[in-house]
């Protein structure tokens, strides 16, 4: 009932936090992206249902208003006339370094053919519409949207507060249409997190800002609205633990291409080691096998393709799927795996140059389904002052 | 291949952790009822697919020993001839506080009218057949289950870890039948943690050994096996997020009964304070509302009942369910909740006597629906050498 009041008491520990606790949220590219990643994840998708531009706007606005404080550890404003103040569920626990990360896909530029915003002409070509991959097992109500929202924090209560948060500013504007939450064991600092597979995730990730700026980000070559912003892919890959946990670790080894204790390439010895594709062992067969997933998805298998990861695994209980061979049981199996995010320069030279690839060959198929994600432009970062994706509107 | 020495290697980081992530496995209660609430929990149900008593008991034999382990930081053993050893996913990451609790279903007694291990005259009175409620909406495939298993950790990766661990172990014993994670925000030490509802959770819990020995832990009332132990209630919530959001605080007050930032019952200061059912307002109202959930589940309305609560909130993305009240949009919402674990002497004397009566009144059930749980027997802890439940089968 009184959100300036509301939002005083609510701020008057931000200053116990360590600066550390705090990512910045304006800047010349989002957060999120390059942000150290952290421990938890709830990506939302979200659908236009307004047919006025001004709406889109408007939201983006407050939105961008709510980000810049939620990122603080402040709650975030109520629109003039709204009804509440902000949700106590993240009361005292801080910034717990929030980053929101907006993306825009195909569905906001034109939708069933119809130019709805005046942006058609703003499409990037690089925005395209993904094809079915070999295995795609995408569920419709998992898929796609006119606009990504991801929320990251260590603290999993303070993700899910800014989407509860964006939604509610979102009202009869945007719609939730899938959301997906993820998250990353407590590794130690500076090692590189597991995933369910047991295996490092992430090692091999460009670095360094010519490798960033040849990869990741949007440079002059993009419309200038995409400046400093990247396109990110989400998969929601469904792993099948139950067959993984019962081979043995030098048959995982062999289907992801590393070793699983240290996560060096195979044959190698340190993480960090190069892949080699070239190196054999003793009977003259590579060392990295041929149908292994580091293989095919390394960059020198791939024309030199590169894009950044930054995965987190989800865990939704048990679901009700087929069988994947026999002997097996009957229909209860993990709903969990790995909810994959990657950003790129370009998807047609990143994810779906390599994803091509693995799609057909990787090994680790037989153990994994994608079933939902999509594929969304994510705009440079806001300057203070400015509203997410402004750059877009105001071509 | 060679699960000794990948003992001895993942074992080789566990004497860096501190004594105070490790909960003792063994002891005469159960870990996980009494422990400080960890971060994270992963309850799975299991349905026993095996005719033979024998088959039960060398599975709780392995899921003792591997719990024993998993505790203390250290792999689970593989039975013989198993062809791998431990998963690799929380290798380097400690024990985390992992406690393992079970329990015991109905259905290991009696199940479709048959004693299928011998065991139905052992069958305590208390576990009984809990009555529908009203506005129940329980999914069968969310419901019961013959074993009930919950790992709680400050990391999401040890308690699911565990769990797939034991499954494992178990295949073509017990087959998987639900499962549901939970979390907890980072509240600071000491502090009750808030839900999704942004209200302190748990403040009122018994606690002494006296009130734990009345509402509890089961004494000499109960069977031999069941001394000790306690009966577990889980219960699936599922929170209509975006209207409780909606709502002006002073609302979401009255409907708890409680204030929203100090968690002090209506007309108190301080979250401890006892909730006053004779208090009145300056116009000779209940302070705390006669509907509110407070007044409905305080001692003092249920002749004294009293339970033990430890709940987790759930995050389970979005689902497809039918519509609050209008006007309202799509079919999109929140599949967010509470994952409400509570324990009790006698579940008639606690859960069931006090949520007959918050099923018809409580004025929280305007934005609640229960989806799917169970009750379970969890016996006495093992001491070492002993599996768990092993009093059970020795009768």
């Amino acid at each position: 009932m009184a959100p300036a009041s509301a939002a005083k008491a609510d701020t008057s520990e931000t200053a116990s936090y360590l600066a550390g606790d705090i990512e910045p949220f304006y800047g010349v590219r989002q957060g999120g992206i390059l942000t150290p990643v952290q421990r938890h994840s709830y990506f939302a998708a979200f659908d236009l249902e307004t047919a006025k531009r001004d709406d889109v706007i408007t939201m983006l606005r407050s939105w961008t208003a709510a980000c810049a404080a939620l990122t603080r550890g402040e709650p975030a404003p109520s629109p003039a006339g709204y009804a509440t103040e902000d949700s106590a569920d993240t009361l005292g626990l801080g910034p717990s370094r929030l980053t929101v990360t907006f993306g825009f896909g195909a569905g906001l530029f034109v939708k069933d053919g119809k130019d709805r915003y005046g942006l058609g002409a703003a499409q990037p070509e690089a925005l395209i519409d993904l094809p079915r991959f070999p295995g795609d097992q995408l569920i419709e109500a998992r898929s796609g949207g006119d606009l990504s929202v991801q929320a990251c924090a260590d603290d999993p209560q303070i993700a899910f507060h800014a989407i509860r948060r964006l939604a509610a500013l979102g009202w009869g504007t945007a719609r939730l249409r899938w959301a997906q939450t993820g998250y990353l064991p407590d590794t130690k600092p500076g090692e590189t997190p597991r995933n369910l597979l047991g295996f490092k995730d992430g090692t091999s990730n460009p670095g360094g800002e010519a490798a960033l700026a040849e990869f990741v980000f949007v440079g002059d070559d993009g419309p200038a609205w995409m400046r400093g912003g990247s396109y990110v892919v989400a998969r929601r890959i469904l792993v099948a633990l139950e067959h993984w946990d019962r081979l043995p670790a030098n048959i995982q080894e062999q289907t992801v291409g590393r070793h699983r204790a240290s996560g060096a390439p195979l044959g190698k010895t340190n993480e960090f080691d190069a892949v080699d594709l070239a190196a054999t062992d003793r009977d003259g067969n590579p060392a990295v096998p041929l149908n292994s997933h580091v293989r095919l998805a390394n960059a020198g298998s791939n024309d030199g393709a590169r894009i950044l990861r930054r995965p987190y695994s989800y865990n939704d209980g048990v679901g009700y799927t087929a069988e994947r061979w026999p002997p097996w049981r009957q229909s209860v199996e993990y709903d969990a795996g790995l909810f994959f995010v990657c950003y790129q320069r370009d998807p047609r030279e990143g994810f779906m140059k390599i994803f091509s690839k693995l799609a057909k060959f990787d090994r680790l198929n037989q153990f994994t389904t994608h079933t939902g994600g999509g594929l969304f432009a994510c705009p440079g970062g806001a300057a203070p002052g400015e509203y997410i994706g402004e750059k877009l509107f105001d071509t």
